[in-house]
């Protein structure tokens, strides 16, 4: 894990990216397309997006599935390995949201022992 | 947790980040210096594990202690916030590794995919 080469590493900065965390938990709820992802998720640009997703398909966590139609539809969707990452994401979500907190407390005492000694 | 002003996000920014999630598994074996951490973690620049652990003491997971010698001796350990968020490291740890072989199988699928499709 602690070597760049490994792939166990690799896997982990796949699963250790804000943005895939929050791709996997935004398609946890069904079938999406590109914008409807992007309208979901604030703050990400369309093209770190379309990374995100073409990471997570390469790693076989999404599956992509193009629609002859005109003009061509994309939709993109949890492989049964992606919906195996879900529970793992949502306690993730929850230790963020439980402990946030006790973040933000820290932050404000660093901020402010960090402003004192720049005096 | 889907807006990037809440934050529960900026939480999560911080522990769906592999080097942080790298850093507390490190320290989760007990204190340790700059030059330690940076041994046990391969690939990480010295800068970016001095960002690193900046952001995890601001956050409060990492305590930094300064001893008054000459040179001084800097030390990092976990706060009781960092021990919390050990064991979800854990488990990122041991799902990256379980399913190593899955997201090996899927790149490669992916790579032979792209490569025909681009002849």
């Amino acid at each position: 894990m602690f070597d760049p080469n490994c792939p166990s590493r690799q896997v982990l900065d796949r699963i250790g990216d804000r943005w895939s965390v929050l791709v996997v938990l935004t398609l946890a709820a069904g079938t999406l397309r590109h914008g409807e992802i992007a309208a979901r998720i604030g703050g990400i640009t369309p093209k770190m997006l379309t990374q995100t997703l073409r990471a997570l398909e390469r790693d076989g966590l999404v599956a992509r599935t193009v629609y002859a139609e005109v003009p061509p539809r994309v939709e993109y969707a949890l492989t049964e390995l992606g919906h195996d990452l879900v529970g793992l994401t949502r306690q993730l979500e929850r230790w963020a949201e439980a402990h946030m907190p006790d973040v933000e407390a820290a932050r404000a005492a660093y901020d402010a022992r960090v402003t004192a000694s720049s005096r």
